[in-house]
């Protein structure tokens, strides 16, 4: 049921008026740069996030390069943020000033659909996104429809949970697509800011998990994610080997894996989740999932109720994104060292 | 429970060690010639099916030919077989001699492991499939562990029901598999042995289904079978037209096609089954899948017990394969004519 509240609390003018301080890219792979813009009127189902953190996710990297071809600038990257509600419309009834809150890749969706009206925001056709012709979390404050704002437990610190907002929802929702539990066993592909937080939901749900990743060099930190076993394909014949062993695998990397090879790493009926997006068209025999019935499925960041679950599992089995962390204003060089592949695991900026 | 019966029925020695009249190949893509096998003792757990019927599928052609390399010459084909219990052995406590039953891809399977503990015989390491390194249903008799002889209902024609085994078990174990329902928009692609059953299915599960073929020369006919629409495909776009129409697609034939387009046909959450072989990898854009949390899976034929309840359906609402029938003794003309595509829609072979 829906009221709606004629008397209700609304931001005082002043601040509907202030501009935002973001940092914005103005042509693709252009650096980042200071960028005021004058937001509008809040809508009346929309809050203004005074963002505290932001994670650098390769999504943000990606769209400064316009790698999609969908970018639009000036572009204002982050949709990993946490922060807290400085201005509400009339209409948002669910959320004080104050209140912290976490927003993720999307923030928007037209609230009337047959998948807005199934706990399914993400596959509205009409899906904002935090970044995509939207400014977003690089920036003092940011703004969402009040729905695509979740409140972010207390138990969780806001630095390590940023991350969770996009790399934790994008491995956390395809795992209660999938229906994983607890007596499965699964593997994570690529061992970095998302891969990182997978180990650790998986484990933390039951699964025996093994990481696979180019090399050695993150065993032991995998380890304490909650792996149970670890591959490095890089010149070995280790994914072959592991043929008929895992019951979901998902896969966090951007590169071209001999796919074949892991559709063979399945068990019957099991389902490899691509999260990461290939560089190139995958080459699948149709032989390898027909025999035993296996799956190859896109996943994604999910809707506004899986990221609720995610924070509230993450809250309870202490999951927590292990960050590096820098100040807003030192966005150039974060985003350079997340290029080079030198953050373990997530970036995140910090507004003073 | 399970109850070894010392004192059960046992066939007279005289059918044991009678000998197997059948048609063999010698050779990859060789003719079928008369030829006898003594199939030795039968198993306790085993049963020897007089054969009435048999189906002619693809896969008894691709075999013939060696296409999948698993060949074992001779061989004799034959994979939808409809026929009566002529003998069973001494552990068979759920067939009568004399009952009707079908036998279809599967003919064995280990009965002890996870799958086959969980009605997933067809998932077994240890399938034992009816024509590789075993003889067949063009025969006048063909023997099969005693599960996977299925009892035919009452109301089933033999004829009509052979091809059910297979070509409907292929089509229908998907849609358990992956809960197609009646609110579903459903496609089927390619209409032969396979989709002209399939078309039934899903059109009697109250899905509203198209039809997707190269031509429109089968559309009356679909229409009978249940199709709503159909999808003409040669040299038009009809098919990117129909983008994000279909929540469950199954694809019959062996064709590449321009996967990226089926994928964009699924709505969000679709899933596009496999269970025609293509004759080449399938070449697929992941971001296709992960925008709308999209999958492509493989299907096969399902177990005994997806079988029982397929027939159970097929019983309830009519569904029958539409036959074009030759004497047993006609297979090699039956066999031209199914590599020529000019059965509509399946062969089948009656022993008098």
């Amino acid at each position: 049921m829906f009221f709606w509240n004629p008397i209700g609390a609304r931001a005082p003018n002043s601040i509907l008026l202030m501009a935002i301080n973001a940092y914005a890219v103005q042509a693709a792979k252009g650096r980042l740069e200071p960028f005021s813009y004058e937001p509008g009127p809040l809508g009346r189902d929309e809050v203004e996030v005074a963002v505290t953190h932001c994670g650098i996710c390769h999504s943000d990297l990606s769209m400064i390069n316009n790698e999609w071809g969908m970018s639009q600038y000036p572009l204002v990257p982050g949709h990993e943020v946490v922060g807290t509600v400085a201005s509400k419309g009339e209409g948002v009834m669910d959320l004080e000033i104050g209140q912290r809150v976490g927003v993720g890749w999307q923030c928007g969706s037209c609230a009337h659909c047959e998948y807005c009206h199934t706990g399914r925001e993400h596959l509205c056709a009409q899906e904002v996104d935090t970044i995509v012709h939207h400014h977003g979390g690089f920036a003092d404050r940011v703004r969402a429809k009040a729905y695509f704002a979740v409140p972010i437990p207390e138990a969780l610190p806001s630095a390590e949970t940023a991350p969770l907002l996009c790399a934790g929802n994008t491995v956390f929702a395809p795992a209660l697509r999938h229906h994983v539990d607890g007596n499965m066993r699964v593997a994570v592909v690529g061992i970095g800011g998302l891969g990182h937080v997978a180990l650790q939901f998986l484990a933390k749900m039951g699964c025996e998990v093994t990481a696979i990743s180019s090399t050695h060099s993150k065993d032991e930190e995998a380890r304490g994610f909650g792996e149970k076993s670890f591959i490095a394909t890089k010149g070995t014949d280790e994914v072959q080997k592991a043929a008929d062993s895992f019951d979901f695998m998902i896969s966090t990397v951007s590169a071209r894996l001999p796919w074949d090879d892991y559709v063979a790493a399945l068990r019957p009926q099991g389902t490899l989740v691509i999260v990461g997006v290939p560089d190139a068209e995958m080459q699948v025999a149709a032989f390898g999932l027909i025999g035993k019935e296996k799956s190859i499925a896109g996943g994604r960041a999910g809707s506004p109720s899986d990221i609720a679950e995610m924070l509230d599992v993450a809250a309870r089995h202490g999951v927590k994104a292990v960050t590096e962390r820098f100040a807003m204003d030192k966005a150039n060089e974060a985003v350079a060292k997340v290029k080079k592949n030198q953050v373990r695991y997530r970036a995140v900026l910090a507004n003073s």
